[in-house]
């Protein structure tokens, strides 16, 4: 077996545990180089790739009807998620594309200053290592989670779902034939070669060569590798977003940006789940927000007070206030003032996203630095929560934990720092 | 039992588990309040715990006499560590009004950008929440790191060594008399109650509560915090420091950043443990220094080419390469070059801190990109990785891991980052 069949993954697998170790062991050694890599080299590798996928439209389209075939009974959404077409296989090309054109963050020092000692100290950002991405059905996350990986220095193991085994080895060859044109190691992106689940085990238990695990998909997946990670995970589990209106909000923004949060994309992580109204705008508010909620089709889950002006509001239970709906579906709460949206917030909330709208300065400011939240907003729609909005680039995901990365993951979220100190003989007294 | 004895710990403690987790449960609402306490109620209660440790002397002698007629088997180190004189009371005093003089790190809002939608992205240092130190023998640490959590705006929640227990608890009564003064909560800091070992390890299950714990003490302490944490541990395991003598180096340099890495201090994390030569520079580097760390005592451990130009060298073992001495012990080995030394640093170092004495900037270059370590260095001791040389301004620890904090950590390793969006009625288009 060369060394490209083994980063594409063997035929047949028979020790996953031996299969998936030696996997880690080659991608340590790749990461050793990757982090040396020059910046020349990994976007030559990422323009060869996205030239490779070009190239490699009729086999990708055949590789993706073979695991279509395969799994002809997957629900509608499920099946389109997995379904390439050109218009995708031309956007995982312009993805890699624009992760080259990105700036690269490795080996940037900062704050390079002097000491009273005469030594000059500062930090310089370098990879982490070598990332672990488990993913389901979506194949394109095989093209962009390798090269936010190889752009940052870092070796990637990949586990896509096994719906997707087919699409996901012809999409990291094309990875490996970037590499190899670049003179980079191939073991720099490697896909697990069996779908057997005793692989994500075994993979989570790799805390020696793995430095952090990305997993993307539904809240069962991120449950379990939170659960069984020996390393740290980069991970949200659940957007339940808010706005809350305080009494010196605007109502046409209000109404404005509730609509948009609420009804922008349901299905998001960011997409508004609870509103909070202060009791002295809930007339003005919701006379004018419920009849568009209404017409989008969205049902509302009110308190006593909310129901009191929105006839048609179901009563909310103390379920709705802890709900992810994903769905045209909105809790509404009327609270007294920003101390109570607050607390609420911090009771029920899940620490992704959540906005205030309000014209008066010290509300706002309390509002920014009270709500533990990964991102906190004011007049804004909490639909912005996302690397592309911040001007991150690309996002590797979004993370809700307090170490390491927080909110909306880039490059810089797959890099650590280290101190630099550059002396010329100095000693300490 | 009111507020100020709960802080401090009851007298007898019967359910272990009970009273630590009344301690976190206590901590996490104390943590809301200082997260959003000012910069000036924070420093007042600083320099009002200062002056109580003044105004305490007396008491603070006495408690600390009764600690050490309960354990007069301590051997002559730990009891010197343990003792409390005027000397150290007054440095205690005099680190609390260091820390309350840095800046506050809480709040600072950087790199606030306007983004193409028309939003301003930026992020907001805040704290992590409740933090753990679980600690030995000197009560001093008692203080110091009340101090930096107190500053961070965290709630913290010290476990001290069962032989300095009283001494814990008066200097405890002293931040307490601060938090009082500056009407902060008293449950911002909190001493575990119980000498019972029990109650670390139910500490450091308390996930829900406790966002960090740092441990410091000795490497068997480091070791089991690290394997029960449920949560993040800021820490290093081993300092096994080299410094590289390239063969491009200044010889004056290499002998005088060589002696200081090494007799400065022995028993300190940052001094080197081995010196590294380049074939060229063998002769010349070592015909110099080993006298001079004959004279300081310092006994060597070379290989082969080491030991035919030091005599007196002892032959080095494979567990030489690997060795944390913290003692007046050198191994020296001589390696081709700059590959071999970053293999060797890489095969057997610990990620602490490690240095190159070269004139050659490309080399340079190299070591401090490729050596995977949290402090890499040109032509300076490795003795300078500290918070007070880096300017930190103060030290909670040194960290060898990637995630989070790296090297030495000060105030803002004890925080987080988020993102703060600022509209005027935006919405996503």
């Amino acid at each position: 077996m060369n060394e490209t069949a083994a980063s594409i993954g063997p035929a047949t697998v028979t020790d996953v545990a031996a299969h998936v170790r030696a996997l880690g062991d080659a991608a340590r050694r790749a990461a050793r180089a990757l982090a040396r890599a020059d910046t020349r080299s990994k976007n030559r590798a990422l323009q060869e790739a996205a030239a490779a996928i070009d190239a490699g439209h009729e086999a990708l389209i055949a590789a993706n009807a073979r695991d279509r075939a395969e799994h002809p009974d997957l629900d509608a959404p499920l099946a389109d998620r997995l379904t390439l077409d050109r218009r995708r296989i031309d956007a995982m090309a312009a993805g890699l594309r624009e992760v080259a054109a990105l700036a690269d963050p490795i080996g940037e020092i900062t704050d390079l200053r002097y000491r009273p000692s005469g030594i000059q100290v500062g930090t310089m950002r370098v990879p982490l290592g070598v990332i672990a991405i488990i993913y389901e059905s979506r194949p394109n996350v095989t093209a962009d989670a390798a090269a936010l990986c190889l752009k940052s220095g870092n070796a990637v193991i990949l586990r896509g779902g096994s719906e997707a085994l087919h699409s996901n080895r012809a999409i990291t060859a094309c990875m490996l034939a970037g590499l190899a044109a670049a003179g980079l190691p191939q073991s720099a992106v490697q896909l697990v070669g069996t779908t057997d689940r005793a692989a994500v085990g075994a993979l989570l238990g790799l805390e020696e060569y793995v430095d952090m695990v990305v997993p993307r998909g539904g809240k069962e997946l991120i449950e379990r590798v939170s659960r069984e990670a020996r390393m740290p995970v980069l991970k949200h589990l659940d957007g339940v977003c808010h706005v809350y209106v305080d009494e010196r909000a605007d109502v046409d923004k209000a109404v404005r940006i509730a609509l948009n949060a609420k009804t922008q994309r349901y299905g998001t992580c960011n997409t508004m789940e609870t509103l909070l109204v202060a009791e002295a705008m809930a007339a003005p508010v919701l006379s004018r927000l419920a009849p568009l909620l209404r017409q989008a089709g969205v049902e509302m889950r009110g308190c006593e007070a909310v129901r009191a002006l929105v006839p048609d509001a179901v009563a909310a239970t103390q379920e709705d206030w802890y709900a992810e709906y994903l769905a045209p579906i909105l809790a509404i709460r009327v609270v007294k003032g920003l101390d109570e949206a607050i607390d609420h917030i911090t009771t029920y909330g899940s620490r992704h996203t959540d906005a205030i709208v309000t014209e008066d300065l010290g509300r706002a400011r309390r509002f920014l630095a009270e709500v533990d939240s990964s991102s906190v907003m004011v007049n804004a729609s909490t639909r912005f929560a996302d690397g592309y909005e911040y001007g991150l680039g690309a996002e590797i995901g979004i993370s809700t934990d307090k170490f390491h990365a927080r909110g909306p993951v880039g490059l810089e979220g797959l890099t650590s720092r280290k101190y630099v100190v550059i002396g010329d003989g100095h000693v300490r007294e």
